[in-house]
């Protein structure tokens, strides 16, 4: 399909100089003619200025850690590398209104507390001695758990490892929050939170989703999930299940969605996750929709084409695929699974009926690579 | 507070030949007065015909067996001693509108495939190889495993055991849907469903409740969970877990629901689930709420005290509670834990709107008994 | 399609002195053989006790108004004839679990408070005066208006008119309440309300379904409609224009439902209501569905055939039609409309998952009549 | 509050030249220092790019009927003189992500079909003739009337009238959907749509909020509202309606919310409507909340105060309120009703959770003006 702007349907007007005249006397009024930029900001199909990138964890592990001796902890707020695409640097996304990063802390460190509107997740990438407190809720996290902050909850994080760093990747949705006008910010009064006894206590009431506490711990009314941790020890069985009893997906291979026990939607309303294992040897087909993806690499190698690019992947690789950009996996091993994690803004997509999806239906379902 | 019907406000209208003359006329119309009916038919509190109703597996559990020698299960449909409440013995129901019995399979045996309107469960007493094929899946259920078979699935079930009998618990709203005139039944055409090649799929699909399938199985729209069988592996553990978290509920300890984890909702629109741990020594205070129960003694022994009548229950016994009734539960042990497992018709009682809950505030929450 | 017990899949099992003996063990634990009531208990298909019934206004009319002088209405609690099916009469049913009745009031006559789990709704026969406050809400209703008392919504009627009584149709879900042992009552304690200064508040507030109140009236949580009046003054049009723009439904007519403006949902929990024309000369075709319903000739005349009795109607008739009977409607004029109003316990049916509806393909649509 | 960035919590990293290298290496990597922006991108509260602006109808009329003769409608796709907001000419936005313009037909003119993924309301200003055909459903619309194109409905525009054009303002989502890398746009591939016979037919059908249809029209199941057109002369007995019975709100007077009959929600996914009523004499007092508004002066004269501004407004006249701004209206006549039109995002604001209000506590709840 070829996309013309000379048609009817389309803004066609060219310019006069009665018209630049015209357009100077709309322009003291604080007004314009929609004709002049109607072709630009109603386009054919979305028009990201965000690319494919992709973020070695080899180049950036040696910077992260650098980090640590450059600048405090409490100077920084938070010591976060944050990976910028490099079409999105005036709002500091990584992919379309999403950022990441990752973020260090040292042996025995620890951060003060804050909350803000955007919500915030985490996945582990090492370090074994990670804690945060999530409105006074202590949660510990090792390697490839993932654990949600939700918006205007209190947080404050450390690592009570007496040797080795942790380097954890954030998510948040502080982009979005910001073009919508809508970003709040406060320190904690106290600078750190009283905390409750129970470690992980969200993961043991809630951890089973398939039986929900009853007569206790209701009255949750939250837009999120009351359970803030998912522990690979559990999500990745829960894939290794899932992929004997199901084909799965052709463009995912087996994916399954943190999700909201007492709901089965997202985690949070504005950020979704998942998890997904390319079986050996699989490499599935391209399709592309709206909404953005950050990818995690959290077990094995493979490679990805996003819009006719490829990019070879390695654990703690990570990488994005912005609204509407074609993609596919692939597996690079024929006898271990590969297993991405992800977050997207897929639910703000679903809330605002934005969402559209489309199969790649050419050449077997893959993109030819530049 | 007193209840007395010669009051403003209920019908006190005497008897006079005048009006009876009148009665017989309204009769002829099929019509009548109202008043002569209003303080039977509008209560001042709930009037159930159920009366609290101990069942001892030590007595039922001989005469269960003893069902596999005298019909044969073809001829039977299922074999299954029914508990009938003493009020209820119009309806074949065991209180309120909730039918239970206990099913009884022969080593090698299996049933042919039926469906019908009413929603069914089941709560494995004893027996290694009972197995139900629900919409062409495959279960395999053992001892305290919970499974479902809702509204209008296929079904059939079967003993793959080659020494031992299966019994299990069978909980059904058929009154429920009678009353309703809205009971179906069919028979399957083949006798036997086809089925699928993944033995409980469902399970590995849907069992880690709090990651669910993702672009694929999606569009589940059915009324009730896709997950059809909770195993007690899972089901304990979580019990565990959350008595670690949280003191539980004071009428009922540690109580979690079977929910579906797609909606956080109960497991099918008439019929809810719950498993609950009383603590080694763990009395707990008196309520009562609209909705009838029906429990199982999964674990452990002790009593319930119910409108007053104090029942001792061990493993196996089965129990229910009438709606409005006060009940309380206490553990004899004092170390080790005991565990119930119940089904009731709360879901019903929430989408009509007939819930409602109340303390026993007197003696400390607990009933005087007789 | 034929039913017979006697195939594989219904129980067959015939009677023998070992059985007998056996059933009466049981009986003597509260327990018995499923065997022995199963085909009863799970019947092909809705077995309703309640039969097509239709009430005559002008035979009822008279005995209604004869009331006014046999029972004052301080009482009778309130003074209606009830419309007995006449097999429910064990639960003062007019079909299914839907109790009906006609309620009288004369001149300058009041009534005192109260308010039950049942919920009521009214839909006015005759005279001008009439009035209920609910909820101290005070609504003013003339004929052919409907109003509803949501469940345990303080409640108190009067007919302000100088000189003519006024009859309405009760509607309520009492046998329903009672089945599910969830009745309450309360008669109120200074035996009248305090009253809002605006009459209609709610029709003010609420009445313009598609333009709801915003930042006041906010936080309705309660599970009816916030709306409490219909006047017919707004319905009678809002058929005419649908009828303008659509063909309606072939079983039906053009019907509407009378719904939540919050959600678009029925009016109750418990109970729906409808407002349907049959065009001039309009014959509908028949159908059956699971749920009861309860008609009253609003406006013309015509007939029904139900489960292929036919019964001819003329305004302020009743009749019902039981779950799962073939009924179709025919407008008797063919130049004026008839409507029906009428209301059913279908959102009970959805709410259980109980609804399913089926055409009658053979004849056109239409029964034979015996 | 005062807001400090020198506090605990805040990034506080002073520029140095090894952390000036650092950045630099970073920057090779797609990647940066998180403290480096963090305060920027995560303020204390919302920064809203744009400014409280006034649009005058005065002036802005004249520009508009100017331009019917500079372009053809044909080639300007449609002619608008769009309204910007002087801090978002980046985006043409008037606030927030919020697009708004001032469209003008010709008499007899009429325009192509197309459709695309931002939703569209619009708001006649003046003219008799205007009608538009919302996926082949014509609709006429007169002055004052409000009307919706949800998104990815086919959509075309006229007038009908002999001698004078249509104004009407288009409300649209447009820089929403960009931001969000949404944006697709298609043209009819025949320019013009079949149109169904009956003109507003879902006023007929779904009009009458609180009657909706049965048994046909069902199985509704897109995310906007099935009625297109809410006309004045519903909308304006509504306001009076409602202030006969309520106080409405203090911060924006009798304030009714267009909505979807099915859902009584937002009318679209992204975009809400209002129309409120300033009583004659009424000052309200001023609150904030996130969410955009764009008013437009149905009927009357007054002022607001926003951000303590003070902007003297006239019928016609269009004026935003950025997010998080105060604002309060107060009404110029003591003897005649003022009338607001607006339109939001609030429905967005409340599906990603970021909705928060705040009321203005000092001074009788009134900003100081400049």
């Amino acid at each position: 399909m070829t996309y013309s702007d000379d048609v009817l349907g389309r803004a066609r007007v060219g310019e006069t100089p009665e018209l630049k005249a015209y357009y100077e006397r709309l322009a003291g009024h604080e007004a314009g003619a929609l004709w002049t930029v109607a072709n630009e900001i109603e386009p054919w199909y979305p028009q990201p200025k965000s690319v494919p990138t992709h973020w070695s964890y080899a180049d950036l592990r040696p910077l992260v850690l650098e980090s640590l001796d450059l600048v405090k902890a409490d100077d920084a707020g938070r010591r976060v590398v944050m990976l910028v695409n490099p079409g999105r640097k005036d709002i500091s996304a990584a992919v379309g209104m999403l950022y990441t990063g990752l973020q260090v802390m040292g042996p025995g460190e620890s951060m003060t507390a804050h909350r803000h509107q955007a919500a915030a997740l985490r996945f582990v990438v090492e370090g074994q001695g990670a804690w945060t407190v999530v409105d006074g809720q202590k949660l510990k996290v090792g390697p490839r758990d993932f654990a949600i902050t939700p918006n205007w909850t209190w947080h404050e994080h450390g690592n009570e490892s007496d040797d080795a760093p942790v380097i954890w990747q954030d998510g948040l949705d502080i982009p979005l929050v910001n073009a919508h006008d809508a970003g709040f910010y406060e320190v904690h009064p106290n600078h750190y939170q009283e905390r409750g006894q129970v470690v992980n206590s969200s993961l043991l009431t809630y951890g089973a989703g398939e039986l929900r506490p009853y007569g206790f711990a209701d009255g949750w009314t939250k837009p999120y999930s009351p359970l803030f941790a998912y522990p690979w020890e559990q999500a990745y069985p829960a894939l290794l299940n899932a992929a004997r009893a199901t084909d799965g997906s052709p463009y995912d291979g087996v994916i399954l969605e943190y999700s909201n026990p007492l709901t089965g939607g997202s985690v949070m309303p504005t950020l979704g996750a998942h998890l997904q294992m390319l079986r050996p040897g699989e490499a599935t087909q391209a399709h592309r929709h709206t909404g953005s993806v950050i990818y995690n690499v959290a077990k094995g190698s493979g490679h990805s084409v996003i819009a006719g690019r490829r990019f070879d992947w390695t654990e703690g690789d990570i990488f994005c695929v912005p609204s509407w950009a074609w993609h596919e996996h692939a597996n690079a091993s024929a006898g271990d699974d590969a297993v991405l994690f992800s977050f997207n803004d897929f639910p703000v997509m679903r809330s605002l009926a934005f969402w559209r999806e489309e199969a790649y239906l050419d050449n077997d379902g893959h993109q030819p690579t530049n």
